[in-house]
């Protein structure tokens, strides 16, 4: 399980301020204590900010580096922002995200391979999210052609088969779980999967016990990756506990206190 | 998602000695108390408790059916005192289990079929438990065949592919849930799937957490029963939660509290 905190985002108040501050202490906090909690990369993502995103990122990406060499997951949807802040990234980025439209594959998995980044890539384009499982698979398949003309190998692709809150699509979880299936069946190797897991259970009441079973759900049918809320212990447990029963990690009787150790 | 309370139990304390005194108010209490809990049916083990196993059962099925019209899941390995007990219950029972040898499938589909019952086949044999996916897929088809020959509609069937301790059997996990996801994929109209849950976590340590991800991951791949601790809330929550996921409850804000006040 690879699991990327989400929580250095300017639509958080705490991280907007620091941001527009330039007060490096809450950044570089959030960095260590996400990482501290059991979190494997950082998602860094400017918001809505006062300033310019690719300086706001740039001083973002500088500022966790000087504390930590953790993978950056380069969170923005402006092209010229990701370019630029890739080429800060001391170590291998990850690029997230690009949409599944042949033209922006064309240039975003070029960037990543150009840049040893690994890709996030979301089954969405300019018509948006397909409501179905069908629809993710024919985007997955896209993507995944696309990152192998482009000689992007599939240890370095993460699909993103976009989850959405199950207050609004209540098929949603069960489409995304479908893609996930089908997907692994169809290519050898397989992509990596991820999701922005706190969507599925945004504006809902039980939020936490949503993002924790769900995640459950959808590593047992192959997620290996998840943008999500290190600080939420349960969540964290949950994510561990799915690993041992995977045989991802060996069971001990202290097998979390085990696995947040090996981090 | 079909909960089948499992605290009905002579190998529990309070339960072993209730049967053996002839007592019935703890027994009906904790029928009354798991069903409140959330619980669709009852199983019911007289375990290790003195006296005539056959008697003790029908004593504790009377018991029950003065409070409730549950359906009971009569839980025991011998054929005589199952083919007694059934006749005992006054609503359409659960048989829990025959094993998926082809002489046992003989004398316990037609029983079944004969008294209205629904069946738990368990994916074992006189060899004992299969180590792999194949091995469960293999007997699951032998079940449906066997259920099919006597006239056992799918939707009386649940077969349980046996979940061992993960701590014992670090492989079994993954292996069951690949068995479900198979069997399910082979068999139109499929079966039910029902597994012991507590079974996965036997002498673990974290075993509320164990029992919970793996009933959702579990779900996730089309369980839809278990014997299980109704009166574990986090539990209960879990199985409730992963419901709304897969849409076969509908979200809303108090969904919890909706599940419950249902039953």
């Amino acid at each position: 399980m690879f699991v990327i905190g989400e929580r250095i985002n300017g639509m958080f108040t705490e991280a907007k301020k620091a941001i527009e501050d330039r007060n490096k202490e809450p950044i570089q906090d959030l960095a260590l204590r996400q990482l501290a909690a059991g979190a494997d990369a950082l998602d860094v993502n400017v918001g809505p900010t006062r300033g310019k995103p690719v300086e706001n990122m740039i001083w973002l990406i500088e500022t966790i580096q000087e504390v930590t060499d953790a993978p950056i997951c380069v969170d923005t949807p402006k092209f010229d922002v990701m370019s630029e802040a890739v080429k800060a990234c001391t170590n291998p980025a990850i690029i997230n995200s690009t949409k599944a439209s042949v033209p922006e594959l064309d240039r975003y998995v070029p960037l990543a391979v150009e840049t040893g980044s690994q890709l996030v890539a979301l089954t969405l384009d300019e018509t948006g999210v397909p409501r179905d499982v069908d629809g993710r698979v024919m985007m997955g398949a896209t993507i995944v052609t696309k990152a192998m003309e482009h000689g992007l190998d599939m240890v370095d692709l993460y699909i993103d088969p976009v989850i959405l809150p199950v207050n609004v699509g209540p098929k949603q979880p069960a489409a995304v779980m479908g893609a996930i299936t089908q997907l692994k069946l169809i290519s050898d190797p397989a992509p990596n999967f991820v999701l922005g897991l706190s969507n599925v259970s945004q504006s809902c009441k039980e939020r936490s016990l949503l993002n924790r079973i769900y995640l459950s759900m959808c590593v047992g049918v192959g997620l290996n990756a998840a943008i999500m809320d290190a600080f939420d212990k349960d969540l964290m447990n949950a994510a561990i506990t799915a690993e041992i029963l995977l045989e991802k990690q060996l069971y001990c009787d202290d097998y979390i206190a085990a696995y947040l150790s090996s981090r």
